[in-house]
């Protein structure tokens, strides 16, 4: 399944050149914070000492799941091809950032439960109308899952030949923190209570709710695979427990990775989705730049897991990418710095050695 | 001195309004965290239900320090004029975000100790080469201290009457975090250790000696004024243990309220000059957009007086309003949001109410 992947390291070539130009810059040492380790991890991951995120792409991947049988989304099913159409037609918050920062939004539809009518911005790659519901039968079929891996790296494979220096990735899917929740619960060995949080606005009875369906639908999973959770496979977890845009999204990572293109992990359900490709191949987490902190309670914990400190903590809680493409200028913004900020010699200020 | 300054509320008029048109994004309820805040806010400072902030301008004031005599940078003063010159070509961090943003950058020299050449981008407002070493003497007289508030007000005035519909401020002055720290002890009646931090790179031993010239700085004022720095008045503190740079910023955020337009508040040293002006009219404060948390040591505790919770926290020390030209895009996106989102009605997606 996941044979294709062969990921490696970014180079090290550089590294002590990138850090010396970083420090000559016409600041103090390590003044710009955050803005210097992304540089410097851009400059990595592109092998160069000027480094390029002049066209970025926002690749939001659509899906449905079976699982919201189970209560566990304010929102009706409904609402995710309603949201596809938002997004074509401008008007999401995924939309209004993407055309505020020229950044051309694609959107992938591996699994809505409605047929969509054609649209420039959007790819059918439909794996089927929705996941099963998980908490009864295991949420997709290796052919299914292999389907989903395969949009993911179709869409990053067709972005990265167009010219594509940066993708950013973001999601739709009612149900889908559940979803999230229970692959983080199965990949870190937690307690559904660890993972479960309030999704789109679920009160405390609602997320208690969630973590229940969770536990029932990974006991299900144990059971009808014969072995606990901690002893299953990549392949296992995604087929018993996965959703089609979650693990399109991985593939797009893995894909990234493979190809030495950085890419901007969203919020929660991205990060999730970053957990399970760290699974397949764990060097894809260096080509990964953390966008936001979510307010989802169990995004702390994810992120601390990854070793993540995010760019943003703005309180959001909202996916489709919107924390990716907010973080977007401050990225662009550390990619400049280090191509064109003046240092101490060419702009003839003295450094603070003098006293 | 300060009678000029009559700052009153935002307006309250559409707070509801405002409420209401946030709430019917497509978007779960309050999931854009801070840049729903940001959203209301510049609706109440503009008395509007669409918001407009496309016509930013930088304005970074430049001023040096005579204390800085007593050892209190690891930089030599005449980084200042070299600095002003880097912005003035474009090698400063300011000047490589403020041109990925096209905003409009313009350097006031409120006292740099130099003559500066003319440049298109410089506004010339000298009120001295320098304020005096206030551990020595006072720092300025109440006829530079006019000045320096005056120049402020002249340069929003100016870009106000141009249309100009978002202020931003930043700083240059080799010391400045030493006055700054200064400011802040005699504003809040703290300790020096409590205000003073590493400014540009200052060891533990540096940050000690720096706190000590605070304190005696502050006794001889004390000595001097015959009066408890705690019941100084605005005019008594600026003229005791002011900065040149950080009281044309205050004179600035003062005429940027009165003329009802929102601020970004840059860093530290920033920060001073709000609460300095929150001296001299408490209402400046709710013009203001908090850029980020720097890593400074008290701007944590100073952003805590403020109330403020800054949108950026990207561990910068840098100054020179490289925050707040970070934090504009934010801003942006938050006026965007508002003005272009769609509804949940405009789109046809189904509310949470519907389960």
């Amino acid at each position: 399944m996941f044979e294709q992947f062969s990921i490696e390291a970014p180079s090290s070539l550089f590294n002590q050149d990138l850090q010396h130009k970083i420090d000559n810059k016409t600041k103090p040492l390590g003044a710009l914070g955050v803005l210097e380790s992304l540089a410097f991890q851009l400059g990595r991951i592109q092998t160069s000492l000027t480094v390029d995120v002049s066209k970025p792409k926002m690749i939001v991947f659509a899906g449905d799941h079976g699982v919201v049988a189970q209560g566990v989304s304010l929102y009706p099913q409904e609402v995710t091809p309603q949201m596809v159409m938002n997004f074509l037609h401008g008007g999401a918050a995924v939309s209004v950032f993407c055309a505020q920062h020229k950044v051309p939004l694609q959107v992938v539809d591996v699994g809505v439960n409605a047929e969509l009518e054609d649209h420039p911005l959007l790819a059918k790659r439909k794996v089927a109308f929705a996941t099963n519901d998980f908490s009864q039968a295991p949420a997709m079929t290796s052919q299914a899952l292999s389907l989903a891996i395969q949009a993911g790296v179709a869409e990053v494979d067709n972005a990265l030949d167009n010219g594509v220096n940066l993708l950013m990735f973001g999601e739709m899917g009612i149900g889908n923190t559940c979803v999230s929740s229970c692959m983080m619960t199965a990949l870190m060995g937690i307690d559904p209570e660890q993972s479960a949080g309030r999704g789109t606005g679920l009160d405390e009875g609602g997320v208690s709710k969630k973590a229940q369906v969770i536990a029932r639908s990974l006991k299900r999973a144990e059971e009808q695979t014969g072995l606990p959770m901690a002893m299953w496979d990549a392949q296992t977890l995604a087929e018993q427990v996965g959703g089609f845009e979650i693990l399109a999204m991985a593939g797009a990572m893995l894909q990234s990775a493979q190809r030495k293109v950085a890419f901007v992990v969203d919020g929660f359900i991205c990060s999730v989705a970053l957990l399970f490709a760290q699974k397949v191949a764990p060097h894809v987490r260096e080509y990964a730049i953390f966008a936001h902190q979510s307010n989802e309670k169990a995004h702390k914990s994810l992120l601390d897991a990854l070793h993540a400190e995010p760019i943003l903590a703005l309180d959001l809680r909202l996916g489709e990418g919107s924390g990716a493409i907010l973080s977007y200028p401050i990225i662009q913004s550390a990619a400049l710095f280090l191509n064109n900020m003046a240092s101490f010699e060419s702009a003839g200020v003295s450094d603070g050695d003098n006293i």
